[in-house]
């Protein structure tokens, strides 16, 4: 699987809201194709936003030589949660910046972007090491969302860590969370996990609690989109309570990310802005390229938070490409912050 | 909302697969219609379960006074699990028994599932007294699954305490979780809020423990499937989470049941057994008359149990229409069953 690719002149992104039915490749051309393409979660993941936007924002300079400051403007306010999104098109703004308006200023834009997508990729394995060496013994592992290949450059992030764990036959059974409302668990994560082989079972957000009081679970592991200073946590929403499952039952909980998640400027989970989407995300199932269609009475109010906030204290490791920190303080993630990748 | 009625010679049920877009009733004029209605789930809810099967007694009765022996059979196993409605039909069978076969024999099953009906009733009054007085001063209370007037004759239970709640002016806003995998908080719970007029908003059920530990919810109240000895409480998949949430935001998480939910023969969550059910309804949006829309890739391993276990320590009250355990505590529970309606 490749999330996003440049060629031609173009970001090329398989349309992720079409997976698993169709296999559809979106060519991106500008930085308002971007902008769409993450509103409208086509591309998804805090890694693989990154990523997208920073080639964004080079994609723009080759269309308008002037626009880069409109265009890493529009490109941070597409998504509010993900802090990788502000670094990516900060580090390529700098690197274009550099040069003034014209050819070689996207030239140098898109330069630093796919220089950031290899380090993503680089990122991708070390996670995918340390977390193996982390839950080997654990044969049954639960997730949440999709953190594969489809989330982020490389195999991703915790799902890399399963990538990685079964390559070394060490992986039983994952249990799958469907991941409501837009269902990356069920349409994603099913979907990579079945093209790499790995023994797998689909489940709804709310068995997974009583599934891992059950014994049923060796291990959860999460990505993330956000880790503050302190170690909390923002991911997917329904994160936080697998968390609270696996104390209760006393197995790990693993937070799996790219360093560049965590954001030293954030003091603790309080301050993490949670973004709040559209009702019709809960109101209606949308799936593939069919009409939505209505899971309830039309026009009812909903509350649709994309994420929740995980506490440090219930996270048992946070695996990063720079190492481990464990157990999960403001000292250990300022020391992962202060080794070298 | 009547879920059930009797009139004219016939049982009239509200099917509850076509809510919330279709107000259809069903005319039941038998047995075998009953069974039917409740292997479909048109009628679902241990209480209500319980009554339609009685009343499916006494309407065989009118068809075939020597029908007695196999009504009885066919409705029990209707849904095997349900104590409820093992119940219902041996009292109704009993008072028929006791006159010979033909008109007065119907008419005693008719009077006694009816008698049936307004205990129902007047249980569901007493477990919505109870349940406002204990929760008054928390306005804003999430809820699960559906426990309203299409669960349980009357107002319903956990549903009943926030419809008493309203009347008193003391809600705020209920969330009512979606309750994933057949929807009955997205379809029926959002019906029911609507007609009683109560503020609400609807949530995936991923949501909920993040909500609760944002400070937007004041108490959670859920409904219950069997009540151990010990006060461990199994119900609807997902409740499980909330109870965890609940617990560590220190609001209370209170469980609204008639006390005939209460097994004292069953000494703790272990010895539940927990239903194991079609892994397309994890696969597949099944919602109304249309089509199931697939959710993930054709043929994907599930595992979909219906109910989980949240244990008696994390119960801050259990609700019955013979008073309140709280704690609840293996003696607080047969304390409850020992006091009289």
């Amino acid at each position: 699987v490749r999330a996003v690719r440049f060629a031609g002149g173009a970001l090329w992104a398989l349309d992720q809201t079409q997976l698993p039915w169709r296999e559809l490749e979106l060519e991106l051309r500008g930085a308002e194709d971007v902008v769409g393409a993450l509103q409208r979660l086509s591309i998804r993941g805090a890694p693989l936003i990154g990523v997208a936007a920073a080639y964004g924002v080079a994609l723009e300079l080759f269309r308008d030589p002037d626009g880069l400051d409109d265009a890493c403007e529009s490109l941070i306010a597409a998504r509010p949660t993900a802090v990788n999104l502000i670094h990516a098109v900060r580090r390529v703004r700098a690197a274009a910046a550099a040069h003034p308006a014209g050819p070689e200023r996207a030239a140098a834009a898109l330069a630093e972007a796919e220089a950031l997508h290899a380090e993503e990729e680089a990122a991708s394995e070390a996670i995918a090491r340390h977390g193996a060496d982390l839950l080997t013994g654990r044969p049954r592992i639960l997730t949440h969302c999709n953190t594969g290949a489809l989330a982020a450059p490389g195999r991703g992030t915790a799902l890399a860590v399963i990538a990685e764990l079964a390559d070394r036959g060490e992986v039983e059974l994952v249990l799958a969370c469907e991941t409501r409302p837009l269902l990356q668990g069920a349409r994603l994560t099913v979907y990579e996990l079945r093209r790499l082989g790995i023994e797998h079972a689909l489940v709804v957000d709310g068995a997974a609690a009583g599934l891992i009081a059950a014994g049923e679970v060796d291990a959860v592991i999460v990505g993330c989109d956000r880790v503050a200073a302190n170690g909390d946590v923002a991911n997917k929403v329904g994160t936080y309570a697998h968390a609270l499952a696996a104390g209760a039952a006393g197995i790990p909980f693993v937070v799996a990310g790219p360093s560049t998640t965590i954001d030293p400027s954030t003091a603790t989970g309080d301050e993490i802005t949670i973004e709040e989407r559209d009702p019709d995300e809960v109101r209606t199932l949308i799936a593939g390229a069919d009409e939505p269609r209505p899971l309830t009475v039309d026009g009812t109010p909903c509350r649709n938070p994309a994420f929740d906030v995980t506490p440090a204290r219930l996270v048992t490791a946070l695996v990063t490409d720079r190492g481990i920190a464990q157990p999960v303080t403001p000292t250990s993630v300022a020391a992962v912050l202060g080794r070298r990748a």
